[in-house]
């Protein structure tokens, strides 16, 4: 079973609005074995609409719309469904009572416009809206289902998760597509994929492999059809192969985070953090506090962006900051350990580093940066070289201090 | 001159990415004067790319495409316009020397699998790619420009601005078309369209203006397509017009930010700044050191993520978190007065609030921040509701304080 999502709308084609409906209702397919085929965003015109409709139906089984069902007359998406399925409109009392409640919510009469808005083609079942006042629409013509819905993200997603999605699965005896990512950190795609060349090739060909990768990451994601106990089994069987070979730059699955990891595993413990951050300049302790219910781990953060910084609120010595200077080894040592006591903390994790673009020398260019790690008996630490891009070096660094501390926990 | 996006990679139908290079690229079309038709996302498939190619060329004169041209087995871009094109592969020392070039900064080798990435095909011209190991390609074939870039943002990002928009532009002779923006903050889109009617109603019909919101922003864009210096004076006399209307939320122009516009202002005075942050986590002292040279006013900051990183670093008084909380006027006034006086900067900023989901009370329910700012001679506060969404929460109570302080500042 496969679906065409067709998005319409000139704010898309203009670039003013970036399209996430579509990323979020293909998810939602897959899950219920919807393999979409293509995603096309096309323009507020009658002739476009109708040759990637043409187009789809040559492609998909399903075609979902979104967008062009507002109110005024830029919004074409209606009356040219009337046209291509060659049918008029009737007027639904059930929407218009939808519309009519939304307006009294708001203190408002309902205008002629929004009237309107209950009209639908004769030849469709209604999808309803709570939310807005545009009705969704399905179609069942020319042995395809053809689905129109508003291109408004929270009134989409309502109507998808309480009519679309529980029509089409009762519709079509549907077998699941079952994914499963696996999360890597410090090691860049080629490298990765080098290391697992030979798992790769003798994959069965029913496995399909992707590489994703990211700004300092890589997700490895396997996917296969089919049902799904057997299918997870095979996937996992496959997934256990694998891990030794990359054990060290793996850090999670699906949807984690390194800051997720890291809650959850000094939640475990019982044990609290603090970061202390220099080049970083604070993207540690945002990653930490993105978090939901961090607050029970995370006692804070110290951007010591000057050395004054460093020296009244980590008492790193000045002694070490003349000597070695800011971005050492022997720095990032005192930060991490210092933050620990001062905080009374279990850890704590401490960045250093030159993120640039100026600040480089020979001996410690732009894109050298330490990080450490203070756990309740050692100090581990790391130099890194990350290029000369500025906020590039900034998320790298703070994942791999993440990483660092992740790897001690696990 | 017309122009069609094809963005390719099964992660975009499966949903597991949001396709933002497509609106980006679209955007920065636009600017130069070309209209894009359609935007097109295909998986990762010979088939599903060539039919894509066929279809686009019956619509649009340039056909830009992104994705697929990593180094591993499941990138099929680059053998694919072989294949499409009826051409071999050549090898690039050129493209060859960028990868080199980056590994060495790393301090690796070059893999074979990446050697193999300065492969290009014969019939095209190279796009060199000074941030990523994958060239970009430029063909001049059937009448049409065809353009491939990879799928990294700012690797496509960089290719698109240093290379493929000026060979465009100088290709087509296109007029130029002029844009400006101005830069608001703390207003949303209708209310600012409301405030500012008569003016839109009234500009000339060559003027176009756009409304681009985002978190916690909205950017109105004019744009106009003529001879350079004729069109900016028209533009910049409606700018100078609708300032007045409102000059309470604007914050800069083009490519301002509100913390690069602290930057500036901060440097002019030679004054110091520091950041302490409770339910912003560290965000407030990202946004600032995101900002190149930002060492040279910013001192440091605090996430004072727990009372008692509020009472030891900052010296809040215990009095004042038992009667008032942590989320008051009373706690943020102490927190920037005391940063202030404790760093020894001329500036301090403070957040305190309740991002959620938890933590919430009737009286203070989550989305409650209370911002404030230090200055040479007073401390200003302000109270925000936001919402009951966590990261946006986080940011808008982030940007909401720069500009508190950027409004002291100018």
């Amino acid at each position: 079973m496969t679906a065409e999502i067709i998005t319409i709308g000139d704010e898309i084609l203009i670039g003013q609005i970036i399209d996430s409906n579509s990323a979020w209702m293909a998810q939602q397919l897959n899950f219920i074995g919807i393999k979409v085929k293509q995603i096309t965003s096309v323009s507020d015109s009658e002739t476009h609409i109708i040759e990637a409709l043409n187009a789809a139906i040559q492609r998909a089984d399903i075609i979902l719309m979104t967008g062009g069902l507002g109110p005024t007359n830029d919004d074409l998406t209606k009356p040219t469904l009337c046209k291509y399925f060659n049918t008029g409109l009737r007027f639904d009392e059930t929407a218009y009572r939808d519309i009519e409640a939304l307006f009294k919510q708001r203190g408002r009469e309902v205008t002629p416009l929004n009237r309107m808005q209950a009209e639908v083609p004769e030849n469709c079942k209604t999808i309803y809206n709570k939310n807005g006042t545009a009705p969704g629409m399905w179609f069942e013509e020319k042995g395809k289902i053809f689905i129109s819905l508003p291109g408004v993200p929270f009134e989409m997603k309502s109507m998808m998760t309480e009519s679309v999605l529980p029509w089409l699965a009762g519709k079509f005896n549907l077998p699941p597509v079952i994914h499963r990512t696996i999360l890597t950190q410090g090691i860049g795609e080629s490298i990765l994929a080098d290391k697992i060349k030979e798992w790769e090739n003798a994959l069965p060909a029913d496995l399909r492999l992707a590489y994703l990768p990211s700004v300092g990451m890589v997700r490895l994601r396997l996917s296969a059809v089919g049902e799904k106990k057997k299918t997870s089994a095979e996937i996992n069987s496959q997934i256990e192969k694998v891990l030794p070979l990359i054990d060290k730059y793996v850090f999670g699955f699906d949807d984690d985070t390194l800051q997720s990891r890291v809650g959850v595993e000094l939640k475990k413990r019982n044990a609290t953090l603090v970061a202390t951050e220099s080049c970083t300049g604070g993207y540690v302790a945002h990653l930490i506090t993105s978090v939901p219910g961090s607050s029970a781990y995370f006692k804070g953060g110290i951007v010591s962006y000057s050395n004054e910084m460093k020296v009244d609120v980590l008492h790193v010595s000045a002694d070490t900051l003349k000597k070695h200077g800011a971005v050492s080894e022997e720095t990032v040592m005192e930060m991490a350990e210092n933050a620990k006591r001062i905080f009374k903390t279990d850890y704590a994790v401490a960045t250093s580093g030159i993120a640039g673009p100026d600040g480089g020398t020979q001996e410690k260019p732009v894109g050298t940066v330490w990080i450490a790690v203070a756990t309740p008996d050692k100090i581990i630490n790391r130099k890194l070289q990350l290029g000369n891009k500025r906020l590039h070096i900034i998320e790298v660094a703070s994942q791999s201090v993440l990483h660092l501390l992740l790897k001690d926990l696990v």
